[in-house]
């Protein structure tokens, strides 16, 4: 089994050296990664990689502050999801909205997180989609703390 | 006949066994659950829900407070009609909005009864789907009370 | 030729009975009523009718008042275009949104009015294109007075 | 080669009678006309043009003032271009926008010189790709007088 | 192998014979320009250079200002990753939005560079792929200055 991780020349962070750095934490999966411009070039980056033999796709998308950006990440998103219909396959999206803070350093941090929780998330899928059923409704988050479930 | 769930890891509800739980109040129909992390991956979850013998699937969806969140639903909704117009099947979506309830109690309630209500739907839709006819026009709701039909 | 009918239980009015009801006066044309909980089943109801062997369908949707009704809305409309285009027919769309009226009653007169004059428009389509060539430029509208067209 | 004109009954000009004049000033391109309720329509009208025999299409659309209308616009919109990539063929949309003009005139003469712009794009994309290329970058506007280009 | 070029003659730049400039200046690659009326007509151009023998596109769009220009940019991002995703093949959209720079001097530097740019990344996702990957992450722009990677 085979993983594609498609990343951008756009992000400020190496997102894709930190995914395989996860990969390789977490299990012995073999991957193939694709660097494209921006996300706008994702869908079609996943694609490619899903026609040259990997089982999952993770990409991992940094997108601008401006409302031009946010239609972009639309546009990327429903680009994505049309992939994985077509496919039958997961591509994980991992997207990091450079307004999500203010800070240099919490951005960092948000990114790095979200992105090796997404990838244990793509080999869970993979490997061991029973322990995603044991997180249902558990509040999950990537990047930020996890919420926790509403109890009763 | 086999009744498909898709439910997330970042919802704060255990959304796959409330629905199990109604499904088995009001049927005997097998069912298959998929847990996926959150809604963008519950098109490709329902498409194969469907390419795995699924008649009917219904998706459980929550979906958080910001822009980005609702951009993010609406990509998921394209994307789920585009299943459904592929497999010719129905897709029953159930989301929950963060910001439906300022209250976490409240929240819950929402979130169980819109859950158990549209249950009740997908079984009709497979099973009697005269039922559904004769609530045409009604002005059923899922998670609040009905409002009922405009009287002349 | 058979003419598919697609309503809610969503609605606030039966849709559907007053589809039906101006068909049969309009026409001698066969009918399949199918009625589905709300706008976003609207997409693979119509598909389904027109599998079914309808060769046009009239979808009756009832939209909320919310920012996320109006995404629903959106969701739905690229939906039916979808279908549209991948069989080549027809689905006219008859959308009443709440927030057109403050008032039940002028909501009722809209609604009413809205669907009888898209069903005489899908008989047209179905029967008698030229006289929608004649209306061409006339400022026709569905719920409303017409405009009219504007005049040199 | 053959021209599609569709056009519909909620525009306040007879949009494609204008069309049609241009198209025989221009050209001796024979056409089909096809007229539709609302721009929601336009995407399956162009489909059954091209698959009649129609070489290009024109849909000539008119746009309410409201919000809705403009969500509907985005889903014509995405409608005509899928339409154009699964056929390979052009359809040339002429939008007229209700809140152009506050001055019925004015938004008259703003839609007649759009209309007769656009079907000379028309013409020129079946017969004389190269008068295109010529003005590439030029600043050409339908329905206002052309903006040119930027001078270094 | 063959670049696609398609442009418009909305654009206030002549951006179509800019990229064909830097084209040659990197590379001994064969190209075929394509110029169409504005954006929403790109990605059926995209297509049909893509149908014609080329193995990349490059489109050069220019938006205009309003919310209405802001709806038609989304419908053809959407079309635009919808021909890549039929093709597996790479379009790269190259987008000037005329409120990025009040001055038309800035405007002209921001568009000349950003398509240089992106013909560069063209030639590179062609040819070269692993400079991409060695730029990952690094924060490049198109258009303004590169902002660079964060750095711990």
């Amino acid at each position: 089994m085979k993983v594609g991780i498609a990343d951008t020349t756009f992000a400020r962070i190496d997102m894709g050296r930190i995914a395989i750095d996860e990969l390789r934490k977490l299990s012995g999966l073999k991957y193939e990664r694709y660097t494209v411009p921006g996300i706008k070039d994702l869908p079609v980056a996943a694609k490619k990689l899903l026609d040259s033999g990997c089982d999952i796709v993770i990409t991992l998308g940094w997108v601008g502050r401006t409302q031009k950006d946010l239609v972009s990440y639309l546009a990327m998103s429903v680009g994505l999801i049309t992939v994985q219909i077509l496919t039958g396959k997961h591509v994980i999206d991992v997207t990091v909205h450079e307004d999500e803070a203010d800070d240099e350093k919490k951005l960092l941090e948000v990114a790095e997180n979200r992105i090796r929780e997404h990838v244990r998330n793509a080999v869970d899928l993979l490997l061991n989609p029973k322990r995603l059923q044991k997180l249902a409704g558990t509040g999950q988050r990537q990047g930020y703390p996890d919420v926790g479930p509403i109890l009763k």
